[in-house]
């Protein structure tokens, strides 16, 4: 039997060490590393994360562009991406770390974790009024894979949850808010602020301090607090400084920054009501995620349909 | 219309202070507060915390005895608690903050907090290897009220579970173990442990070091971790602290102490992979379960059978 004719692979990754990925796509298909295999006319599909700029526009033949990860802002860096279909990362496995983010994070500012380690330090024996969870609204920005998901554990371990997305949604339980309207009432409502909004030219630093100043300033947390877990560029670190120390804001667990990894001479590493994590919330595990891509490709060339595709206009 | 002839109630407390108990209670009943009370013979009801020994001995008519709390141990210190039916407390409000109480220092342990915590301090971007929540197993010792509720909020967030009991249990997703029998089986199947047990002579002293050394050891999170927030007496804190320090376990998050206030000399107060809480896990809040109690004593004296008795012979 000789196998048929398969598209081949461009792996063009920037910022990590792309090998277990090389090493997995490769044991169904032919695999070239970027810088390798440019112009090359063989290559239908490009795996990239934030791949170096008008490589892509470059493949004559480039027919799908997968990206490693839920998000796609990386790959718009590029300003020539061509109009092929764009597949984005919705896997079970990374839909459940981001889960136990949120619900770890918002568990930690719900029950105070910051009080009880300052006392601890101070052995100080005291219990400080805690409000049930049920007294306390996390209102969740982008309600899609991930944050439908995390809203659905949060109401189970009995918080209220509020949602915002930009079209409308219904989810049993969840009092859901859409659009520029929706947004200040959503954000009235809310004690704990859960960020798991794409990166797009409409969100690009929508957590500032005007955004921070419209949370419920008189909820049962004494202030307060914001998680973000979609991407650093969402927030204005400024304005959340500012607002951590004029009281608009309480307390802040961050996995993305900014710029990434956190500078050094950054005030968010040793702020005593900040959380630092290294861009951790939930790591796409190649293991997880290759072998879906590989399926996605084996179904293109059977002529189906592909999932998970990104809304070009929308921009995730 | 006269008010009919009602049960007078004893307010037995040390340890706290009883005013808001009885402001509540007397909102109904004629509420008598200790030392007041003694051998009063138009007492019916005791509602107690650690009550003074004796004193409920000496009531003449005394009918049913109210347990502040859903443990029952604080009774028994007494030995000569009449023989009268003992109600403890079963609430929503208190299983509701067990349960947040519970995933909270789960998700912590199993986030790697305390790493994190520390590679803040040292402004350290690194992200250690990060099992998912299906890789890791939580035993929880005691699947009564709260152990169950907190047990299927585990599992909804993605862990796997088992339990351990006096009598056999089938709980939908949880792998059970009971009986003397059962505890090896279940401690070598288990990562993180959550003490959830009442204080009996059967289960003073229970986390000792042999129990602890018997935790699954290559589990995926480099060594067991432990949760108690059962009752101090429970536990042998120096077999946990010698446990932390020969790896035998990795951390623990202790919200219960053989003494309490914990000392300040105590070690653990200063233990970094140690966490403190005040028996802050589920604090009885009285405007939850005051009104229950007034319903039982309305109930029995309509000649309705009591709920959420003790039995007295297993001690809980
Ligand atoms: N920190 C980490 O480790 C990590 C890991 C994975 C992903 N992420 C981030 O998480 C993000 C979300 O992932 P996902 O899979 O849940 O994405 P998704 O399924 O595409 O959901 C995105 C949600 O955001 C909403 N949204 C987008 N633009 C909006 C706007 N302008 N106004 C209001 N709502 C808007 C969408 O609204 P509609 O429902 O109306 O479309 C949708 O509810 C990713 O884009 C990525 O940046 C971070
Ligand atoms: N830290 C806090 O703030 C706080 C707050 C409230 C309560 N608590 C503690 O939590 C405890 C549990 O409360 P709960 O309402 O869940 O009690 P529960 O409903 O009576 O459940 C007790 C559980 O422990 C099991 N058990 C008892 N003795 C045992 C033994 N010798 N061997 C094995 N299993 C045994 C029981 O087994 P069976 O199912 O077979 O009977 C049952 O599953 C209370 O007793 C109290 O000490 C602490």
């Amino acid at each position: 039997m000789s196998t048929p004719q398969r598209g081949r692979v461009l792996l063009s990754v920037t910022g990590f060490n792309p090998q277990r990925w090389y090493d997995l796509l490769s044991q169904e298909r032919d695999v070239v590393l970027e810088p390798d295999g440019a112009e090359d006319p063989s290559i239908d599909y490009a795996v990239v994360w934030k791949q170096q700029p008008g490589v892509l526009a470059k493949l004559p033949n480039l027919k799908v562009i997968f990206s490693i990860g839920a998000g796609v802002d990386h790959i718009f860096n590029d300003d020539q991406v061509p109009d092929v279909p764009i597949v984005r990362v919705v896997a079970e496995n990374l839909t459940q770390y981001m889960c136990e983010y949120v619900n770890w994070r918002v568990l930690d500012h719900h029950r105070q974790g910051a009080l009880y380690r300052t006392q601890q330090t101070k052995k100080v024996w005291h219990e400080p009024r805690q409000p049930p969870a049920n007294e306390v609204s996390v209102g969740i920005m982008g309600l899609g894979q991930l944050g439908t998901r995390a809203a659905e554990a949060l109401l189970a371990l009995g918080f209220s949850v509020n949602g915002w997305s930009r079209t409308p949604k219904e989810i049993d339980g969840i009092a859901s808010y859409h659009g520029e309207d929706g947004l200040t009432p959503f954000l009235n409502a809310t004690d704990i602020l859960v960020v798991l909004l794409p990166l797009t030219p409409a969100t690009d630093g929508i957590v500032n301090y005007g955004l921070l100043s419209r949370l419920r300033q008189d909820g049962p947390l004494g202030g307060p607090c914001l998680i973000n877990a979609g991407r650093g560029k969402l927030q204005r670190e400024a304005d959340i400084l500012r607002a951590l120390e004029d009281g608009v804001l309480k307390e802040a667990s961050l996995d993305v920054f900014e710029s990434e990894p956190l500078a050094s001479e950054s005030p968010l590493w040793e702020h005593p009501r900040v959380f630092v994590t290294p861009h951790a919330a939930a790591t796409s595990d190649p293991a997880h995620l290759a072998p879906p891509m590989l399926r996605q490709m084996d179904a293109f060339e059977r002529g189906e349909p592909l999932e998970n595709l990104v809304d070009r206009k929308a921009g995730y």
